[in-house]
């Protein structure tokens, strides 16, 4: 984007603020995050700043961002705490006064009624905006964005927590700046499972290079790989028109491995997806991941008919009364190995009547590694149908990140499964 | 930090530069390395930047840098690449001219003879330094560091590849920083569960307001809230010294609310501490969490002593059929109902032979709310040796949010029964 058509492209900055951020208690995920959707929109971004919950220093941010950017955006500082003064310093450098905003605080009153409780005093100070501000709901929370519209910039505010801010973006703030900017920019994202990302990026090379319309960035996530082709046109169908024959060429050298290209797709939702289509119930038995590949599909809405109930046996003893996992089989082989994994998962199909299983056992850490099994060993077996597949996979990382690996490889495993045994498909020599 | 004895104390700046970095494509996780450890090192941190590969827009941020404050530290740009251009642009903004440096261009040549491999061209690009720089080696890569001292700033320059950064600044930008300081700043954070966050606000506002040596500030978290004392003083002892009656004062005011005083130590590690201590096994029995609540205990390391299995149990017929509750139970109240997680917690009790078992029923939305009943709606039961607790609870946000605060008053739930069971505390009325 750097030194691209800069002059109709709209440029956006970021200030959060902070001073755990500031102290480095916590990583600035909100930017990244921020970031990514405004790359995503078109939008140019040339700066991101830090600063503390300090009228002074953030005004001065705020300023210096207002006079090189169209748009800024400001993330934190909203709650009801005397700490919290973004949406007082933005109101103070864009010249507008405060006032109390009604359905703000109706909605503060229902959210504390609701839970039986009282407002304290200070909760009322997140229901004054500043005067002329576009609100922005806060279904996640108690404290409003808001969207200040001056001649300088649009100034755009959003509370801290991740969990408010995303879906605030998300529902508020997208349409706004899709709104904003004349050319019209689409993406899409071909998501990829069962391929390391340095293999898919070798995969994509030439594309990246040899592309200005459709441009096409590649994002790594915990096992999986995100392409977005992202084109601007006059129009959304223009754009569309330029973005097709790209997402085709990384169809045929991804194949199956894509398990989506829809922007709202999970890869978890795509395992439902496909038990849905082919009327299948799943249940899962975990060792080291202890709950987390059942908690992201119960994360996808309306599971209730795919999925009715799983184990997390971390204990020998659990692996045998609740699954039948055999004596002889955990003194021979250990509970870390292809052959346990392959009874976890045919004890919990039969137990629990389910059509397909997935067994995870592996030494998530920092302890309990040895030469022969380190540390990030993980098996992971899928039965469909009377069918068992196991694998054995070597994840890097502390032990959070070995058990997120584990639960994404899980998850490909049982679409790779599913696929394999109900639609005779192939899979590619992907890092699966 | 904000606002207190700033004369005493040097302040430092970050510079992150990196195109990644604006568009998203990676957290910025140096920053929070780099601020941290200033922190530490009684540094104050007052602003952070990125701003990408581009010497217009990266010299005026330096230049900004250099004039507000003492330190300034960039990450990246020292590659071999084109791209690659925070040297010569911090050179220029420093008035130095660039010369080879022989050792580092010797440094090179091993670097790759050791790896039998021929440098590029463009390799000999990072032996070229600026004129009467410091240089900082690189034992992980090719780049060296640099710093350059000007009347204005102490300007540091650091790989930006955390494998290569991290090391660099332990090695060598720690000994000289801490030769500049005179003043240390420690901090200790307050962990409190089942107090909410304008409630434990309005619990210190006095504090916040009359102090600033130590200073406090509060952080909401999911379920949680944490308030960090942090002073600042010649040495460890002294600002050690300063922090011990604030936190006594709010370890009076919040009691038995308070689950930790270390750094390291999680909720869920709280709750397993406490079993440890009183050598209890812990099982769950999950409904909308889906595994999640297991997920969060299993963790924390060492957890096999304590927790060997739990169940998600989603289906009506699994709360049944694996945890025993009553088919008119779940007729007459439903499945989300305080005699339903009854039920569950015994059940699983009983069944899993367990100390502790926590039950967690409720409706995750986006679906299912009824006017009875609406998504957000929890109960949760805990029983101890048989003495079962049930609350209920009524949580806003999406489903992922909705199950997210179900975990932690299920978290903080166990460790409240747990600690009335076996040490008879008593809890304050916070809104638990």
């Amino acid at each position: 984007m750097e030194g691209g058509k800069t002059r109709e492209i709209m440029k956006v900055e970021l200030i959060c603020v902070g001073t755990e951020l500031l102290l480095g208690s916590i990583v600035n995920t909100n930017a990244a995050y921020l970031a990514e959707k405004c790359a995503g929109l078109g939008l140019s971004c040339y700066f991101q700043t830090v600063v503390g919950d300090n009228e002074e220093r953030l005004s001065e941010v705020l300023r210096t961002a207002m006079g090189r950017s169209d748009i800024v955006i400001l993330s934190g500082g909203l709650g009801p705490t005397e700490d919290d003064l973004t949406k007082e310093t933005a109101a103070k450098v864009c010249g507008r006064a405060l006032e109390v905003h009604e359905p703000s605080k109706k909605a503060i009153e229902k959210f504390f009624s609701d839970r039986g409780l009282e407002p304290t005093d200070n909760n009322w100070k997140q229901a004054v905006i500043p005067e002329g501000a576009i609100i922005l709901d806060n279904h996640n929370g108690t404290a409003p964005g808001a969207i200040l519209e001056t001649e300088k910039a649009k100034v755009i505010l959003l509370p801290g927590p991740p969990g408010e801010l995303k879906p605030m973006f998300e529902e508020s703030v997208v349409p706004y700046l899709a709104a904003l900017t004349s050319q019209v920019i689409c993406s899409q994202t071909v998501k990829i499972c069962g391929v390391g990302e340095s293999k898919a990026e070798t995969m994509v090379k030439d594309l990246i290079g040899g592309q200005s319309n459709p441009t096409i960035a590649t994002y790594a996530k915990t096992g999986e790989v995100h392409i977005r082709v992202t084109a601007n046109a006059g129009d959304r169908k223009s754009a569309m028109k330029l973005i097709k024959p790209m997402v085709k060429e990384l169809k045929n050298r991804f194949g199956n491995n894509i398990y989506t290209t829809e922007e709202e797709t999970t890869l978890e939702k795509s395992v439902v997806d496909l038990a849905l289509a082919n009327k299948l119930t799943i249940t899962c038995a975990e060792s080291c991941t202890g709950g987390m590949l059942s908690a992201r599909l119960v994360n996808v809405p309306g599971i209730s008919e795919v999925y009715k109930n799983g184990v997390v046996t971390y204990a020998n003893k659990a692996k045998r009364r609740l699954l039948g996992v055999k004596k002889s089989t955990l003194q021979k082989y250990g509970a870390v190995s292809e052959k346990t994994a392959e009874e976890m998962a045919k004890g919990a199909a039969v137990m629990f009547k389910a059509d397909v299983a997935a067994a995870v056992t592996g030494i998530a850490g920092p302890e309990g590694g040895t030469a022969e099994k380190p540390v990030g060993l993980v098996y992971i077996a899928c039965r469909v149908k009377g069918k068992t597949t196991v694998r054995r996979y070597q994840f890097s990382g502390n032990r959070n990140k070995v058990r997120e690996s584990a639960v994404a490889a899980a998850l490909a495993l049982m679409r790779e499964c599913i696929l394999v045994y109900y639609s005779k498909v192939t899979f590619g020599k992907g890092e699966s």
